[in-house]
């Protein structure tokens, strides 16, 4: 199948949704320590820690006033969750939320203070679960990355950066389901921007299907290995797919151990958390930087939402690079 | 003795001199997880981590250029002999920072990594050594608080901050030496807005003198039991002095325990690393906060260089407010 990209315009829509609605992120520069032409773009900063509350909020902004009023479902154990709880509280949306046992607490119950129904059932059963609210409330779901409107409001990450820094020449952006490099990429496609997209070796699924040019999947067992909680989705999105076969220029991964040293540097030297998700980027620039292309750079911190252990025993490491 | 206080028009003046030179930083909004209206000016995103990058480049800027050329000498074992050191690279200045042993490797580094000459001396001849290397270059002393053209370059901070909360009432600020509440004193007594100190219990010294009217020093076997290495400063400058007994509403002392605290906060919720001495004010904010003016609040987050080994701490901890 062939879907249609995400027009241009509906980014510059999704960044008038957001006026006020989403920080609008600095980016900071890291060139003193970076050994380059660093940016970091500090999605971090965001209320909920991530930058999918920019999706989530355009994704219910959008929806007619009926189907605002019937609520919205989604599926989730991480970030996406939070967003969608964040934006329906904003927005006097009901949401549910299906959250899979397993999933880390702190996150669960930042979802639930934000005053959206939690249903936790087994990881096996959340699709079938968040299927059933849906037929049985007529709510809307909010796909995490597989949807245009969501997909237009990460985008709008993408406008920021070239309004900040007019002479930027490569973004890098970690990629799971590949719904916020989509939305970068229809951002700077006719900008001359080159969109760099990051993936942890075991989680190196879009690697590979850019490389091949077909769309695989990769085994849990394999991705759940990786600490980058965020990135172990097995497989781009369709639409995702569309948006990053086209415009995507190369995929790097990067391994664990220079996920935890991109962390550590960043609480030290740019003095902020970054969760392992949002360290991939800063870990291909530290460490793969003859991989990438070159120029003033811009690397998306996604999100901030580090386990506290984990950051605790990266910050105790020695770390390698600087 | 009567100092004069330092104008408004120096503060406009210093703000000029900083464009381009530190970073402008933003106010995170706090509000979804500190209880009520309170933002974080975030000022460890400076390059050098702290706050004390304006003071020094715009003491450095308004040097004549024969006193550029014969260059600079500060004491210092903290934020201030980086701040120093990175001004002078960047207006072309020699720049000799005396440091005594026992200060953190780190800091020491970092200051030598921007090319100043660093002389390691004991702590009891800082003072002296300094003084000795004026004489034989000629060059100009920069002390680190009792300075003029140093509390004019912090006071941006203050006109940032009305700028971006324009409806402001209450400034927290930490308190050491001085000259950073000095200048946002100054920035704001036109503006109606509160300026708030904050001092660890055990280097309550400013406290002190507000409170009593005169100006006291405490014990260095006091002050140096705090982890607020940036606060314990026995006593503030002369000319600071001037300011906080004219200009500060009131200061507010906070526990150990609740520096730690707020640490882990704003790492886990504003996704910022904060040094102890930054810390001070968000704990004053949710540890007392009866004892502070009504109203929307801006915490200075003054810097961001914890050491590393603290830092996991207190993430380790199982903490108390949230």
């Amino acid at each position: 199948m062939t879907a249609d990209v995400v027009p241009l315009s509906s980014v510059v829509d999704a960044a008038r949704l957001l006026r006020g609605a989403a920080v609008r992120t600095p980016v900071l520069d890291a060139a003193h320590w970076a050994g380059g032409p660093l940016g970091l773009k500090l999605e971090n900063l965001q209320p909920t820690g991530a930058f999918k509350i920019r999706g989530a909020t355009v994704a219910l902004a959008r929806l007619s006033p009926d189907a605002r009023a019937r609520g919205v479902v989604t599926h989730s154990s991480g970030n996406h969750a939070q967003a969608v709880a964040w934006a329906a509280r904003a927005l006097g949306v009901p949401a549910t939320i299906v959250i899979p046992h397993g999933a880390p607490s702190g996150k669960v119950d930042a979802t639930a203070a934000l005053g959206a129904q939690v249903v936790r059932v087994d990881a096996a059963s959340r699709v079938e679960t968040a299927d059933r609210f849906v037929a049985s409330t007529g709510g809307v779901l909010v796909a995490p990355f597989d949807h245009p409107d969501v997909i237009a409001g990460q985008g709008t990450v993408g406008l920021e950066i070239v309004s900040d820094v007019p002479d930027v020449a490569v973004v890098l952006v970690p990629v799971s389901g590949g719904g916020l490099i989509s939305g970068i990429a229809v951002a700077l496609a006719s900008r001359g921007v080159r969109v760099v997209g990051v993936e942890p070796e075991l989680a190196a699924d879009a690697e590979e299907s850019l490389r091949t040019g077909r769309l695989v999947a990769w085994p849990v067992s394999s991705t759940s290995r990786t600490a980058a909680d965020g990135l172990r989705v097995p497989s781009l999105g369709e639409l995702p797919w569309e948006h990053v076969r086209r415009f995507v220029d190369r995929i790097v991964t990067v391994s664990e151990a220079e996920i935890a040293d991109a962390a550590r540097l960043l609480a030290l030297r740019a003095r902020v958390v970054a969760e392992p998700s949002g360290a991939v980027t800063t870990a291909a620039w530290l460490h793969h930087r003859s991989s990438l292309p070159p120029g003033r750079t811009v690397a998306v911190v996604s999100g901030g939402n580090a386990d506290p252990a984990w950051l605790a025993g990266v910050l105790s490491s020695a770390g390698n690079s600087i």
